[in-house]
């Protein structure tokens, strides 16, 4: 089954002042909605980063792909290397590690692979699910995000979340998302406040989720001493501390006398950096993101690399809509070794591209959608409004420091700035 | 599609007297042939070992699996190590490492997984390597497998290929291997003669096939002074040495003073072992096997941990038949990080249960099947004839040490012998 036409439409949704080490999210996050229309009328989705910089090397790709068999991966591959030669896209917010040619490659190779098994899926009448391997569960655990946030956008009402910088206020976030969600675990995006702050935010949720297994993570916003310190006031309160402090020489200083294993998706981000991490014991889970780790099947590879060598494995999440979703879901249901709740920016977005019902959180965990490919089906009025707030909008990138000079002007992003 | 039925029916076919360090090949090789039914008459095939031990430990599972779905391989997985337990399949002939639950649980999984791909494929009307992520490549290189063997077996006329034990032979049974499949690289099996007249024989083969890449596998017949003896004096004339030694210490030894890789399929045979092995720098090429590696997508799985530690991957062959060649193919095909070609015994078997031309060897390789699934199709007759062969032998597992005492009545095998 050939393809035989793509369509890319970046689109925009309204995100909240979602605090990080760099910054504040701006008032939209981007995407870009991939749809790969093949022979026969059958069209793959696929979901990812909306930045330009990354939607250009997307539109490298597109012209090299009509003929192409859907089913040939390898080729696919190819194509996007050709189209791509040595070009670099720059995910200039900092939050995923460093650029190089491999990463932009699995980064763009990803969104087309994803559209290319939703359409094998759908042309085959079977879920992606059963595309890599089938089903090792049947629903996919999810933790609940939480992040310190303003309590409304420049020149904006304060949203329904209001802010939160207080242990107080962070409990009655989590206390929301929990009861909406059911997540059983809970996640803090960090590096916002002074550690010690933080420190207290954690400790005021294990008081008030007792049950509910907890991590931080500072992206890198601590120097090695901070982070000794962190581990060591939430010794037993952590089943994870994530990316404390930046490169894997640093990680490695931490992990050694730190008692719960260290996470990441900023030191290990490609195939690359395995092999230094793993020897030097600076990792004890990676963070595998389909987006930037090469799409579903090298995720799945992923996993069973770190398997090998004894490393756990969760999942990473940027802002995304329900095509990505369902992505997340299919692989992670298809790989055995996964062994944490997975993260998702899920319950901040307030608009989709997809229709609604085939992603449902019970109990902090989404079910395989049952339909043929990912299972998700393209609302197009939904999806014309998301692309008319991004040509209103007017953001081509994600620069959450910029934004956050209009609340702090002196605001500088730093890692290890702690 | 559930499954609902399996068959199992052991084979014995014709294999000369081809020698190794563990002795001489009996006059019949074993197989064990899987019939994996499904609804709608969909037929999964699966090869593997035909020893005994092997067989039964299949056995315990067969009743565990009907009602499966055929695309749940992590159910598959699941149901056949509850059936097995902590039961350990010993192959005795040493040739493939040592024995372990885990190694166990792997080989007897990789049947029914290779059944169940088979009839997915052919439930979907795509090709296995489609299944497995498309092809990486439309043909897959096999190397000549050459033996040091007897002219005929105890009581029996000289074969075809006569006795091979001298330089002279050892090229002459190279050239015809070679004019018959138009093989493209030669692999030696040694740990037969003493080092010396093997190193003798690589040479001779060197002058005559100076294009054609050489290996050489004593099966860890030396020690590891005698394999730094022989690395140097094969320097610049193999492309990798094979299992030169018994374990990883030992191969770890060699692999610091020889300039070309080691490689191995005794000394890393599970994925417990790729750590250690990794971590000591003992190999420098990984020679996979479906069999018992946990199938073919644990396979895939392995090259990519091979090629994230900048590790080689090539393919181990037993004694097979054509669907077991079918499936080292479609996974063969599907694997973009195989970085040698392919051992196989293919030349060496009188008989197959399949029908002919689906295979077929052009310039050393053998191009992907076109049918869906494996792309072979059980030849009824050719397997009830090796099943009459297998009940008429009498053989129940593989003794290549009996069976030299014939021979050679004080033989004793012995890792590290020389
Ligand atoms: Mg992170
Ligand atoms: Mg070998």
């Amino acid at each position: 089954m050939k393809i035989t036409e793509l369509v890319l439409t970046p689109v925009a949704f309204s995100d909240p002042p979602l605090l990080n080490a760099m910054g504040v999210h701006e008032p939209f996050a981007l995407r870009g909605v991939l749809e790969m229309v093949c022979e026969d009328g059958v069209i793959g989705l696929g979901e990812s980063y909306g930045d330009l910089a990354f939607l250009d090397q997307v539109r490298k790709v597109i012209p090299a792909l009509p003929g192409l068999d859907v089913f040939d991966l390898p080729g696919l591959r190819r194509r996007v290397a050709r189209a791509l030669g040595d070009a670099v896209f720059a995910d200039e917010h900092g939050l995923t590690g460093g650029f190089s040619v491999s990463k932009t490659l699995a980064s763009v190779y990803s969104l087309f692979e994803v559209a290319a098994l939703d359409a094998q899926g759908r042309c085959l009448g079977r879920p992606v699910v059963d595309l890599l391997g089938g089903r090792a569960r049947d629903a996919v655990d999810f933790s609940a995000y939480l992040f310190y946030k303003y309590g409304a956008h420049v020149g904006a009402a304060e949203d329904s979340w209001g802010e939160v910088l207080t242990p107080e206020a962070l409990v009655g976030e989590a206390r929301r998302m929990v009861d909406e969600y059911g997540f059983g675990s809970i996640k803090l995006k960090g590096g916002v406040l002074p550690p010690q702050q933080e420190v207290e935010g954690v400790l005021a949720l294990a008081e008030a989720f007792g049950s509910h297994p907890l991590r931080i993570d500072p992206n890198a916003a601590w120097t090695p001493e901070t982070s000794f310190d962190v581990a060591e006031k939430l010794e037993g309160v952590l089943e994870y501390l994530e990316d404390p402090t930046p490169g894997i020489e640093g990680m490695a200083r931490v992990a050694e006398r730190a008692s719960m294993p260290l996470a990441t998706n900023m030191c290990v981000v490609r195939f690359a950096d395995v092999a230094p991490a793993f020897r030097a014991g600076a990792v004890g889970v990676v963070l595998s993101d389909h987006h930037f780790w090469g799409g579903l099947r090298d995720t799945q590879a992923l996993s069973v690399t770190c398997e090998t060598f004894g490393v756990g494995l969760s999942m990473h999440s940027n802002s995304h809509l329900g095509i990505s979703l369902a992505a997340m879901v299919h692989v992670a249901a298809a790989t055995p070794h996964l062994t944490y709740a997975c993260d998702t920016h899920w319950p901040w977005k307030a608009a989709d591209v997809i229709e609604p019902g085939a992603l449902e959180f019970r109990e902090g965990a989404v079910a395989v959608p049952d339909g043929p490919g990912l299972g998700v089906v393209l609302d197009r009025d939904a999806l014309a409004k998301a692309h008319e707030d991004y040509v209103r909008c007017g953001q081509t990138k994600r620069d959450d420091v910029t934004y956050m000079r209009r609340f702090v002007p002196d605001f500088e992003p730093n890692t290890a700035r702690w």
